[in-house]
Order: C-alpha cells, then sequence, then structure tokens
C-alpha cells in the first residue's frame, strides 16, 4: 500500500492507513503524506515507512515503484489529497498499473470523473471511492433488506447530513489543517455538496434503487469564511414517481456528524442515524417497532451485516471499521485480478468509479438548478 | 362554552372538551356533537350536557343561545368538524356575538380564511386556531429564545411531520372516524400538507421571525386510498436569504406522530422533537450541548415555558395541556372583551385568525407550485 | 368530590383536582385545602368551590357534609396532606360513610395502615392510593404481559427512582411548599424510601408476582437538610429465589423524576423508563428487540392499555391522565357500591389498601435493616 | 508482540492482535493460539506469523524467545486464554523477562493474584490488566472530571453490567468457543462477577477514589447451563459513608453488552453508557443538562480525553480503539523502562497489576457475603 497525503494534521490520510491494514491483509510500505517534498519524507518515515520509499512527489513514487521487482512493489495507491489532485494523481496510479483506493469527491468535475471511469475500463484495475459511510455494518443491513423486498416499493427517502464544523472558522484563523476546503481552486466549485452532500447522495444510491431523473435544490452560503455554499437542499424525482430528499448543512451549530438516512417502502418503513451507526429502526403499521443491533449472531442479521462486523454483539464498532470494509471490497477484487479474474463486487462491497462520477454529476446538477431555479438531470 | 363535532368515535372534539375544562376556567354547557341531530343531541347528553342545550344542529344551538339571557348564554363555540364546515360556523357563531375556538385548517378557500379574518376585525371577537403543538411549554421556550436572540440572526430551519396512520386504512375499510380525511369535499383540495403540513408550517412560523416569499414544493400520493396528496415537501425562501423546509408524511409506516423542528442560528442551533415534547437541545460551537427539560422552577427557562406548565420538574404533560394552553390565552383574552379592552394575545399566547388565513395560503401555493415546477409566492 | 389538601403552592391536591374530573365523571364541589381555617376556605373557593362548601376543617367538613341530603353530598374524600396526618383523615372519612383516596405513603407507621384496612373492610367503601405510576396505560402493558406469560417466568426485576430535587433544599431556605417533608414528625420515619421508594416498590408488587421474604436495605443521609435518608437501596430476596432490587435517590443532582422498571423474565425482558412513559423495550434473546409505542389502536396492546389510553397513537398523555385511570378504577367501584355491589377491582386498576399497607412495611423493613445490617421480613 | 490465545474463533486475542498494532507501535510477531500445539501454530501462520515464530505452547514461546538476540526478541506478552491459564502464564512471562498485558479476572485466587503482584515489583516489568472499558476516552474525562473536583465529593456510585448472551447457551449445544466459560475449572469460582462484575467494580475505581470498605453481595444462578452465578449484585460501603451499588447480569433477554455508571457528587452527577460510549451527561441541580461529546477539538473536554481520541468530533470509535489506548499507556511505560526509567502510568493510563488484585479480591468477598449474608472486607 502507498498513501498520498495523511501527513501533518490531516486528518484522512491516517485513517486510511490504519484502516487498511486493521484485518492484517495489507502493509502500509510508500508514501507522499505531503505536498512539500522534505516535510513529505519526514511524515512517511514518522508513520514507519522506510526512508528509500518515503517519496517527495507522487510522480517520483510511481516512477520509482513501476522499477521495482513486480512482487517488491505496491499494488495500490490510496488519494487522500484535496480533491482537485485526485484527477491526476488517480489517473497517473492506473497508469502505471495500479489499484486506486481515491477519496471523494472523485474529482471537481464530471467530465474528468468520466474520463477516470474510461480509464479504469480501460486498465482493468481495482478503483474504489471512499463513500466510508457505505462500509458500515447496518448501512449493509438495509441495502439488503430493501434488495430483498422487506420494505415493499420503495418510495420516499430522506438523507439528512448535518454538520456544524465551518462555525469554528473565524475569517483570519482557519486552522491551517483544514484551509483548503475554503479555497476553490482545490475543492472544485461546490462547498457542503460536494463535501457531505455526496456522502448523502451515495447513501441513497447504495441502499435503495431509486434512480434520480431530474434535481430541484437550492444552496445557500450563510458563514462569512466560506466563498461556496454551506447549506444545500435537493429534492430528486426519480424514475417511478418515487421522491428524495437531501440536506446538507456545515453550519449547524454544534452538530458534529449527523447523518439520518429515512426510507419509506410500501410495506414499511426504515431509520437509520450515524449517532447510533449500529441501530436500525422497522417499523410497520399495526405492529411494534423493531430495533436491529449489533448482534452480528443474530439470525435476522443478512450476510452483508455479518461479512462486515468484526467483533461480538455489543461491542461497538466505528468509522475505522467502516473504511476497512471497504478495503476488505476492494483486496477481494485485487485478489481476483492478481489470480486473473475480473474484479466482481465493484459498487457492491466498495464503491465503484461510476458511484464516484454519480456524485459529482449530482453536485454539478445541484450547482445548475440552485443557479436557475429549475429542474435539472443529474446524469 | 359549546362544542361542536366529537360526537361518536370522533377524536378531536373530546380533547376539546377535557382542555378547555382543565383549568376550571370553563365548563361545557352546550353542545352539536354529531351531523345527525338526533345522534348529536345524544352524544351532548352523554357528555354531561343538559337535554336544552344538546342541539341537533348548530343554526339552532346559535339561534337558542341567543335568546338566553346574557349572563346565562354560551361565550364561545369550539368549531371541531371536517374541514369544509369550519367557514360558515365560525361566521355565523361570530356574527352571533361569540368567541370562537376553530380547528385547522381554518377554511378550504384563502378566500374564505380572508372573509373570516375580516369579521373577527369587524366583531372584535375572540378567535383561535388550534395549532396545538404552539401551545407546549418548550416550544414557547423556543419562541422566547428566539425572540430573545439567543440564537443570533436565524438563517435555516427544517421541520419534519412525519406519520404513517394512512397505511391502516384500506380501499374497502376505512374507519368511519377518519373516512371524511380521504373526502375532498370535506377536507378541501389537500391532503397530507393542509391536515399536518399547516402544523409544521405555523411551528416555523411561531417560532421564528421568518418571512417566506416563495415556495417551491413537491406532492405526491402513495397510497391507493388517497385520492389527494399524502406526502409533500416544501423549500421556502425568506425575505433575507434564510432557507426553511418543511416535509408532511403521512405514509411512512408506523410513525405515529414524529415532528422534529431543528432551528439554525448564527450563533447556536435548536432542535425539538415530539417524541420528547417537553425537552429542547440547544448547542453551540464547540461548547457542550444543552438539554433544557421540563422544570419549570428552573431560572434558565422562559417565562413564557413556566407560564404554561402545570407541574412539577420531571412529571410529565402531553396534549390535553398544549391545548390547554391555547384556552388559557384566549379565555385571558375574552376576559378582556369582557371588560371592554380588547384582545391582545392573539398570535402569542394562542393562534390568531391571521395565523390560519397563513395557513390556508400556504397550503395554495404549494399545490400551485408543486403543479407548475414553479416557486409561488404564499402571501 | 372533596379535596382535602392542595391550596396555596400545594403541588398535587390540585393535580387530584384535575384528574378527578377529566373524564366528566366527578365534580370537585367540597373542600379543606390548608391547615389554617381562613386561608382553607379562601383557596377553596379560588378553585370554584361554593362558599358554603369551603370548609375550613376536615372535621368540620365531614359534619356538615353527612348532615346533607344524601344525594347532595360528597361521595368520597380525596386526602393530599402530609403523611401524618393521612390516618386521622382517612380513618374518619371512612367512618362518616365515604370513599376515599388518599396519598402514599398510607401512613407513618404500618400499625395504623393495617388498621386503616380493617376499616376498609368493615365499612365496605372503596379505598384507594395514589401510587400514580401504576396508572400509566404502558405499565398495565406490562402487568398484563407479565401476568399472561410473554416473559416465562420472571427472575430479576430492577427499579430505580432517581431524583435531585432535594439538592434544591438549602438549609436557611427550604420554599414553605416543602417544607413539611424535611420535618420527621409529618413525614413519619423514613425520607427517600416513604416518599419515592414505596412507588418503586409497589410498581414492582404491582406488574410482577413477585412475593418479597426478606429485605437487605442500606440508607445513607448525603444532603445537609435532611434529618433522614434521602438515599436509599434494598434487595429483596422473594419466594422462589427471585432477586428484586430498589434504588430511590433524591440527591442525584439534576434528576428530574427517573424511574427505570427492568424485567428479567426466563423468556424475555422488559425495559420502562419514565422519561419515555409511553413506551416499552421487549427484549428476546436472538430476536430483534420490539418496541411497543403508544398506539392504542394497535392490536399488539393489551385491553389494560387501552382502556387507560384516551389519546390516539403518538399523541402524549402524562402524569394528569395517569392519576385520572386511578379514579376511573375506583369510580367504577364506587358504581359497584352504589348499586349494591361489592369493589371488584381494588389492586388492580387502582392500589388498594393491602397495596398501601405494604408500602409502610417494606419502609419499615428497610429501616430495620439498615440499622442492623441484617435481613428483615416486610411482611 | 507474542500473543497467547485467539486461534479459531476465540474472540479476545484477535481483538488484541488489532488493537495492539492499530497506532503503528506494536507488529504481532509470535504467538501461541490455541492449546493444542498443532492447531496453535497453523492459526499464527493465519495471523501473517513467520511459522518459526508461530509456537505450540507458551514455554516453548517464551524458551525460544529468550535465546534470540535482544533485539530480535518479543518485548511483551499478550494473555487471551481462559482464567485459570493466566497465573501461570503471566508468571512465567516475567520470570523470563518479558512485559506483560493479561485478560481479567487477573487469577482465579486472590492469593495467586498478590503473587503476581510481588513479581511484577521484582521484576520492574510492565503489567497491565485488560479492563478494557477504561480505555475510552469519556471514561477518561469523568475521571479527569472527578480528579479535579468538578462534581464536588462523591457520594454514591451505581453500575450496571447487564448481559444475556448466556441464553444463547442451551444444555446440549453450548458453541465450543465459549464453552470454557461454564467451566469452573477454567473459570474459576465465579460466574457473571468475574467475567463482568470485575469491570463495573474496576469502573468504579478507576473513575473515583472510593474505597470500599466492607461489600454485601448477593448472588444467584437463573439459567440452567450455569454451574456458577449468574446474576449478582453487591452493595459496597466507603471509607466515608459513600455507597456503590454494582449490578452484574448475564441472563437479561436480548441486552448485548449494556453498562451504565453513574455518579453523584455533592455538585453534580455524571451518567455514562456503554450504548453512547462517546458521550457523558453532567447535571447540576437548576441548570441545563450538559452533555459532553466526542469532539476532541472542544476545550472542555480534558487532556486525558484528547489523549486517547484518535478521530475528528463526530466520527465513531469503539472498542478497538479502547484497548489500543491501554496499550498506548502500557508502551509509553515499555518505554521508559528501556531507557532505564520506571514505569510511570500504571493505573493511571493502563490498569495495573494492582487492580487485577482488587478485582480478584472483590470477586471472592462477594462469593462470601453471599454464602453468609454477612458484609465481607474486600481488602
Amino acid at each position: 500500500m502507498a498513501l498520498v497525503g495523511g501527513g501533518g494534521q490531516a486528518f484522512i490520510g491516517r485513517v486510511h492507513a490504519i484502516a487498511a491494514t486493521l484485518d492484517y491483509r495489507a502493509t502500509l510500505v510508500a508514501g507522499v503524506l505531503a505536498s512539500e517534498p522534505e516535510r513529505s519524507r519526514q511524515a512517511a518515515v514518522d508513520l514507519g515507512i522506510a526512508s528509500d520509499r518515503a517519496y517527495g512527489s507522487y510522480q517520483e513514487m510511481l516512477e520509482t515503484e513501476t522499477q521495482r521487482p513486480p512482487d517488491e512493489r505496491i499494488d495500490f495507491v490510496t488519494i487522500a489529497t484535496p480533491n482537485s489532485l485526485h484527477y491526476d494523481m488517480a489517473r497517473s496510479a492506473l497508469d502505471a498499473g495500479f489499484h486506486v483506493m481515491c477519496e471523494k469527491p472523485l474529482t471537481t468535475e464530471a467530465r474528468l470523473a468520466d474520463e477516470l471511469a474510461a480509464r479504469v475500463d480501460d486498465t482493468g484495475r481495482v478503483f474504489a471511492v471512499a463513500y466510508i459511510y457505505s462500509g458500515y455494518p447496518m448501512i449493509r443491513q438495509v441495502r439488503d433488506m430493501v434488495r430483498s423486498g422487506e420494505l415493499g416499493e420503495i418510495q420516499a427517502v430522506r438523507v439528512h447530513y448535518i454538520q456544524g464544523g465551518l462555525r469554528r472558522m473565524q475569517p483570519d484563523q482557519t486552522p491551517e489543517r483544514a484551509a483548503w476546503k475554503l479555497d476553490p481552486a482545490q475543492t472544485g466549485p461546490s462547498g457542503a455538496m460536494a463535501d457531505i452532500g455526496t456522502h448523502a447522495f451515495h447513501l441513497l444510491r447504495f441502499t435503495t434503487d431509486l434512480s434520480p431523473m431530474d434535481v430541484s435544490s437550492h444552496l445557500a452560503t450563510y458563514h462569512p469564511v466560506r466563498p461556496l455554499e454551506d447549506y444545500g437542499h435537493a429534492v430528486l424525482r426519480c424514475a417511478r414517481g418515487q421522491m428524495a430528499t437531501i440536506t446538507a448543512s456545515q453550519v449547524t451549530h454544534g452538530r458534529l456528524n449527523d447523518i439520518t438516512l429515512e426510507i419509506d417502502g410500501s410495506t414499511g418503513s426504515i431509520v437509520w442515524r450515524h449517532d447510533h451507526l449500529d441501530r436500525i429502526v422497522l417499523r410497520r403499521h399495526g405492529q411494534p417497532v423493531q430495533v436491529y443491533e449489533n448482534n452480528r449472531r443474530a439470525d435476522y442479521l443478512s450476510d452483508g451485516y455479518r461479512a462486515s462486523s468484526r467483533l461480538a454483539g455489543g461491542h461497538p464498532e466505528g468509522f475505522f471499521e467502516a473504511l476497512a470494509n471497504l478495503y476488505r471490497g476492494a483486496f477481494d477484487d485485487m485478489w481476483r485480478c492478481a489470480s486473473g479474474e475480473k474484479p466482481a463486487s465493484a459498487g457492491d462491497s466498495y464503491p465503484s468509479v461510476t458511484d464516484g462520477c454519480e456524485g459529482v454529476r449530482f453536485v454539478e446538477a445541484c450547482i445548475a438548478s440552485s443557479r436557475t431555479d429549475g429542474w435539472w438531470q443529474p446524469y
């Protein structure tokens, strides 16, 4: 495994390092941890990477690694950098023959995302996008239940992603660690929608079969430091008349990372909240409410749940394990590739490049709709 | 007090009878409890009303009561009938010189609501609309906090009103009690939005100073028995760029009567849930979350809270007491009228006829917006 | 109905006045609302009682009322005074031929409680003790489920009653309203156990068939104003080896009125919390957790639940309605008496004088056990 | 790092392997994963251990490792075996010069625990006992708040540890993985108290300064497969009159792993629940309830909290990270030892051998008390 990003105080790179190795199926052996070469190398060494594989730039890394003997080179690259760098890095890694785990949003433009998708097709490499929340066992339980028809026909879905972290950033004292998130040159043309709205959109797509046909969105900017929207709302009309609504806020005081997923089916409804990530509430009219808890030995839980839970019932798992589950799926596909098979579980046990493309298109449709007061087609 | 509606298995009329007399400030002395005269009279007698004031129709009641000596006649009429009857009854009661407590939605057309408002102006009578949820002590706490600036400038509000009760109605076996709710001739042109969306809209208006300028709404019908929308969503753009979203569902399996009110201000955010009606959660970035609980002796609670709570801390109050609080406010104004003063607390300690008008206009704007895919002005 | 106690700022008397009349089955016509005659009469008039039945003492009330024609006199007396007065008043009321609703603890000594029980037997009057929490619909649901064997054999029960209200009382500034609670001459020999421990004990007895054989208790006093225990704990060993534990605290900062009832059966367990009074959580190993919510139309809820709920699903009820349910049961028995039948539902739809006796004996056993470090038999 | 135990389906050994290496500060290089040599070696290889360090017995491991060059041998041994094996293994590891992380309860007899403690003193090795729950950041927050006096004087503490897992074991079909837990030869003389009661006791000791002087305990066996107690309750009287109560149940249907810690101080009270491990509720009379959430950047959280949290606010952490925190503390002390210093943080950043001894003594006092109906001194 090679890691790009994650040096200094960067949050998500380090999370990848831990999650990817949690199951003893990968080892971190190379990295480019910061944009400045010297700092990059030092950060890599601090993380236990051998100094000859602590690189100063990703170009250097790809060149050097491809020259190592096949069984001594990295197998995949994890990209955890500001959004604007994803495209170049991912494309280069694919071209160099490596598998890729890339942070979201996949790119800053849908056009570039499509190019990446084409490259994945051409190279046959495994490509995963880090929509981490789809790695929670209970989210997989929801997906399995919807698929097997336990809720009947899905009719309406509500996903609310509410944060308040932007409130900590004051005009003159934004922490360096997060500064890039306020710079459109690095984030792309969207703020809250790209950052968290795409997570909400992916949860909708991952857990249900709804096909959004057009989007009506309204974006707003409330906090002084943000040049882009920090609050957004979207209504999605789907192929068979279903309706989905998505809310993304980064300015709700004191809300840390609250995600609510509510699915209304013709024979049952489900609520999942990030606050209680390993619990879902299933309701059917006239019956007692049913709560599914983290108990991987329980017969009522789906295979998807059990395959992604590591601990005995009642022992809490969290964010690291969710990402580790995406890696698990990607590793299975990498093994398939290694033995000449095709990747088989993209989009299923880990988010695919197509999921990444859809996310970027959703963001673009929201921006267009908000600007014109009209309905736009996401794809 | 005279009650119109509430006979047989009707739900809300009986609630009014209990709530209005809870504080020993009114007595139920007359009534028209059903549409069929004989059934009406019997139901009234069953509720302890003297047989000579157990009327067969509201015309009969108003005529007879006005002929009684002033100090032996009713002071006010509570109207708890299907929506389509509100206008005639309320107008007649006002014209006969009585104060009125009317169920929501005020009327089935905005035009009629405006006429009622004019009549209230002309007659100087007290007129209250039963947006019951605004009677909860903690909702008044929220209103007081917003007014006093404790949340800074209000920027975004989300109100979700989620029910599943419609699921119990099957095409051939709707309970008589609720049958009128499926008949547009009696409900007016809207289903979920008129029934519960107006409650959500009133909570928004009651607790904040947001002035909705235009509405984008999307309505849908998912359950076979409903000729009108049973699911609706609205985005409201307000005068100073604020955004409010309202969701109203009557088809979410197993959800009984869930209301969530979330208010985002520039210096704090608040969440109230009907599920825990006597609790609010106040958050400010970087500080511990604060939970306000039902403790009327606590100094931190507002006068509006304390004035509407009847029990010691930790002793649960509910729906009856909320409605009783609206009556309290209306009774104060009736006393003012009786002593020659003007009503003083309409819109404040009980919802006014203006609040009723706004609710009807909001529903009409939602219908128009959903039909045209455009933005509409509610008023 | 006649009310004794409840004048001025007294809390529970007023609650009785509202609850007893909630269902339109009783009217408050007489009262002795305070210990001082003039204040007593004024308080009664303020509550709408005619001045000739606003009495200065309960002796005066009983004498005068018994001299009124049978169909113009009160039917029952509600006693909501400091504990030390219960015995005399209740005995006098019974002797005068009236039914009685008495606050808990029934008396300050078990000996007196037994005498009252004998008097009830002799007079054939209806006697109810206001263990209000047993009036909640969901508590009756629990009782019905245990009775019908849905939890198998009951093995262990935990009841925790946690308050912090005593913390508000400072040595020199106790509010007059609550001053008697600090005076052993008025409360009897126990503090927290008599005040709230008896509620917990009654919940245990009401919902299960456990027969406590002996008690090991440990009492403590932590707050400076309390001459008696303000914290207590008891372990009860029951007839067939079951174990129950009871905790009563009045010094837990900021806890308002938290009661938790947990019942472990051989085939299922139940949790009820006062915090969510209209909800229980039922668990069986290996199955989804089941939550029963306030939905009186749901088939899965017991007759006992439905008979004691007044509102549609999702509409919150509270403390007033719980007490009104005890009155309902007592009224049914009063009607039985009036038509020559025997009371039939004591102990079932309202707590009986026997329940009251048991509560006092439990308190006495706790005191003895704590003093001697030994096990004591409650009865 | 060497791991003893954890092969096959064993739960906790594998958890140690992940937790110890989570922070990139240790590598698993040797192991004895099962009692049967061949199975042991295979399981070790499956976990990535080189075959020459995949041992068949712990004697073999200790002998072989001590013969390796100092900088190529293991530094510490993690013991995750049935209780009856802890003593021999831990003693041998200490004698061979290795640091030890040992599962709880430390031993099956207090006498053996004391011998281990003496050995730790003699050898100067680092010794940690895996009371994992003390590794949660919010538990450390509680400890820090109590220490700094934020709750005033601690007066009463309640710890309830409620599980239902034993219900899954049926007389003839206990899963092999858990069979040893039903065998007193392997568990020692206590069931629920040793297994989970010791966790509860340690939480009490870790978070407060209460010194239990004597214990009154009542143990019971309700489920047919258990030869030992599966339900237990203990009251502890402490040095300055404080009272603590501990409940341990393994037979409460459907409860997975619920721990509640409630601390009552003279100026504030705290509640922590495992169900929401990264949240505490702080209450002070007359003030809003305060909820501390997982937000390591918040100024109001203690150093102990921040030092043990790895993720940004709102990103859930769990069981692995809690154990990783104990390892962190132990690793710091191992580094101190390596540089000639003394261990400095035992009992503080990880549970010490003394904590382990106290746990065993507590269990012995409970057994004695329950047998004799008397009060016993734990130490």
